[in-house]
């Protein structure tokens, strides 16, 4: 038996035992060491859904995760027992145009570890796939491999916006993933980068992250983006808050003929949109779902210390604490940004 | 003296008198002998202003435009009296961020024949930089070379969308730009080219201009898109409106990984987008603003035939009934799509 | 028991009986009805290798097929006995790197029907995978319809070129791989396509498929093309023939910053390259290997008549006849492009 | 009357006394401070040409350089005396259709400092165009803005391999620009960077630049760089020697479907190149001349740091000692590498 964090619909999270999952042939079993806690988890345990997805029965969030093989399906080859692994959690069909493609993370039939429906990475064991296993470097601790999930959003969203060295960049949202994006986009040779947020704590890390500049967003973003850039805009702006204000304010500082990357996520059907300007500035728009082919150079980026992972990890809980845990992260206490949950065995005891 | 069909904002249009303007040393003088109504004329001239952009003075509207050269600037050389040509409208600075990339359409000081403070082609002579006069084969009708502005646009539309031979291709509206664009999509090589508007009479058109399938707005568009296309969607998606809901059409039938591009113009501030789909399907969207380097490719599609220009020309006035012809134009009255007024000698008098 | 065209290294072709392959569980078999003569199939029929694959045993030849499926796997779905098909010959591992990335013509384990150890189209029945099986209408001509794994090649190498509407198009050779090339550029807008070549007749051709100028390539070729582009050189030039001299040819014919697309296959181990000229225009060279995700697109062009196919195909022969159809092509004999072999009922008589 | 190193044909290098030019009305006269022999500087040395680029009289060479602002032309605007500038030598026309798209470094007419004809930088003062004047901090040291021009071509060649983040990278030959697109291609996002070259010394150097790997030549370069990375090639190998044998290595390393940047200078007319190869992989290859647009983020990376200039200037001699500078960068006495000369005061001294 295994211990889990279930989440239960409207009333919250419990800690409950569970016969530990046999792999299936073509599956390898995690044990899982570290988690972290990402918004859609948080959003999932605040509103019991996101857009469309509801969860309506008992459930076990969590997808940003690194652990130990603990057991081999009977067809899997190239994995020893214990080896240490970083987990991608998308579940493609394979068979789909997109999965055909190579694009899997646009998989018309997409499954995804920790989503509803499919328990994920706060319990004690995971069953996954070996090609979405990904090996770590001993050296490597397993919380900072639980944040090469969301540092592959950002290799993803870098890719995307199509950046290239000596570019200007201005990320609008300093959040775990707009925190990971700046240090992504500094790493790929961005050379003026500038991050936005209200919090102030959150624009101090940034700047432990590379930052060249920091502004707060009480002031004029948009008027002081455009001084700094001789009034033309910045080459590539990320928007990682989903917003309506601060898409308008992503736009607004983006050079004519240069990049928009959307990775921010909104609950809302539709944001307003400022086509007139988009348009007479013909920004290339770029929206961001996950990550594809992105795990190994986020995991190198973090294993060697070109992005400063272990800067954004605020707080540590045993999964045993996953409601304090939680509520740490949803309101954001002590100034939290990355909440890990351990579930060594250590992390089974209450402290 | 020439005549000229002046706009006189809150009062309509008149026809004046005006000395003939003398060329500077770097420009030519153009004989006007055939111009096009663009959708923005209409929009001037209904509403006296397109977003922040106002007409205040009396003002000669019209930037779609062919004629003869009339006088040569001392410093011009290449051209000689009489040579047949195209005019582009854009005047860019030429030492701006955007000028010096090339993109001059993005030019940050950007001006326009026939915009507020730039009278236009609605009069017997204009002056132009001699780099934005195309000549025009001796074959090519006068009202036919008039189209090469808007069919500039929809090559740079197809430019930015990254069509590639066999591209499967939804054209979302038959104005004269969506007509335009589904005509240049096929000549680029899309497969399978489908458009959808309310317009019976239009939907007849594109059938002329080659496409494969016409769609009634009233019906379910996105339905029968995802039918034709095996669920999949299309490859590229052109809005050619401007409106919420047909924005929002054009962004569900394009496939995972697709692109839309957006022609569209809308007089409001913001419209609103599902960008949670956009990013689902991680569709890339390309904004477009006029056009550029696209002259020389819209006229040899235009003067070889391969897009039928003629097939969307429905009305033709004389310059002295520019009133008329206006009316026309923004009633759609007889089905009219593209309305030409000519400046011919025959043009200056009313029927 | 079925008849098969069998090449004997050293000796020639002869008919034989053969059993009639039963398909595994997931496969189709398939009754050819016609099949085309490729310029590798003439290397291996003359020389008995190309490059490091050598025939050491009796070999069936020919991969650019069509036919009717004749049985289908236990496994299979969607396919109907007497369904009309072309067959992409590609047979990609599915696990490597490159097909994991969806690149499956560059698959690091290719197999290819025909190839060697892989018996190919020249004989009545072949298996073959159902994802390459693309069903044809009604009314294509079996014959057109083996022209679609050619037109594939075209197709994949001016997606490769990143040819847009507007630019200008030189193709040096005007063998069938080279006409298709041109009839598929300018299928995708190229607006001024030029073709070389040393043989009057494929010339004429040429002409026949789209061909603006076609150019003798006894004249001078580079001298000719520069003064035609105002000492520009075109957009993208396109080498279909693998020699020294019309590589170097359409090396100088680009412009600055313009693309070289390399299709023509030498038997060499290395060819002279200009590599200053290449840096001093950097032009992007785009080499070609098969085709890839293109069928769709050829079948259609060539099934709408945008190609025209039919053109280019100067001689037909029943399979019995195979030795002859060979002889008639290696040795261009009257005019000789495109010979196909038909395994029809009337087909296995020899005349 | 100023210092000038005189190259004259035949003979070798003389110390001229020659008249200080006064600048153009839209020039600037810049009081030269620090300059580096590139490899065209040591061919032109050696041989009196490049290719077909003959140096027929006495001549100024040099053309990597930085300064001060000594006088300013009547028109120009935006400098001020004494105002510190690293110096892009391209003199591109501004009129031909390459200049037009903004590939200046494309330019039909292109001019350049220090090639025959435009005397360079191994003298006094140099007058330039204000647009190819680039503002330095106050803290980079001359030497170190000298170095802007060869970064700037590493910039441009990894911008051309469209390298990205978490891309891994073969270096093949480490000299200068070698060791300098090592260091940017890191800067860049570069995961895994291998180097190779015959001279220990310079492995070394690469090191400090950041290399993870340096092979040494001799060995079996592309059985180990196929090993490292199992059996794939990297995704982009850049080539700077411009040997037949070092580029059949690069092309060799390549991973199917990736990149050659040609960057290596060769005096041949012609190089082997093995097309079958560059085919079966359809390697993208880009070649690259100087650079475009590349001096700011040649800068930035330089004065960050982020690219270890100060690693690769090995010797600094006065002007006075031209002449022995020269032959130590052509002799590679004591290991040299970046071989700077200063026209400070003191560098007009002999010591």
């Amino acid at each position: 038996m295994m211990k889990a964090a279930v989440y239960y619909p409207g009333e919250g999270i419990r800690i409950d035992e569970r016969p530990v999952p046999q792999p299936a042939a073509d599956h390898l079993l995690i044990r899982v060491q570290a988690a972290g806690i990402c918004g859609s988890d948080m959003h999932y345990y605040k509103d019991g859904h996101i857009g469309d997805w509801w969860i309506k029965q008992p459930h076990v969030l969590g997808h940003e995760f690194a652990g130990e093989v603990a057991a081999i399906g009977a067809d899997v080859t190239g994995f020893t027992i214990g080896e240490r692994v970083a987990i991608e959690p998308i579940i493609p069909c394979g068979a789909c145009s997109s999965c055909g493609a190579g694009l899997y993370n646009l998989c018309l039939n997409l499954k995804f570890t920790g989503s509803p429906h499919t328990d994920g990475a706060f319990q004690e064991y995971v069953q996954v796939r070996p090609r979405f296993a990904h090996p770590i470097p001993d050296h490597m601790p397993f919380e900072l491999a639980a944040l090469v999930e969301p540092t592959s959003i950002a290799v993803h969203a870098v890719r995307r916006s199509r950046l290239t060295v000596g570019d200007s960049v201005a990320v609008i949202g300093a959040g775990p993933i707009g925190l990971l994006t700046l240090a992504v986009a500094k790493a790929s040779g961005a050379a003026h980068t500038i991050i936005t947020d209200m919090d102030e704590a959150r624009l101090e890390m940034a700047q432990a992250l590379g930052a060249d500049v920091v502004l707060h967003a009480a002031g004029n973003v948009e008027r002081e983006i455009m001084a700094m850039t001789d009034d033309r805009g910045v080459d590539v702006a990320f928007e990682a808050v989903g917003l309506p204000a601060t898409i308008e304010t992503a736009l607004r500082v983006v050079r004519a003929g240069g990049n928009l990357t959307l990775i921010g996520v909104t609950p809302e059907k539709t944001v307003p949109f400022n086509l007139m300007l988009a348009q007479a500035k013909e920004v290339d728009i770029a929206p961001v779902y996950l990550g594809r082919d992105a795990f190994p150079a986020a995991l190198e980026l973090l294993a060697s210390g070109r992005v400063n992972g272990q800067a954004i990890i605020t707080h540590r809980f045993p999964l045993m604490d996953m409601a304090t845990a939680m509520d740490t992260a949803v309101q954001r206490k002590d100034n939290a940004v990355k909440v890990i949950v351990t579930t060594t065995e250590a992390g089974l005891q209450t402290d």
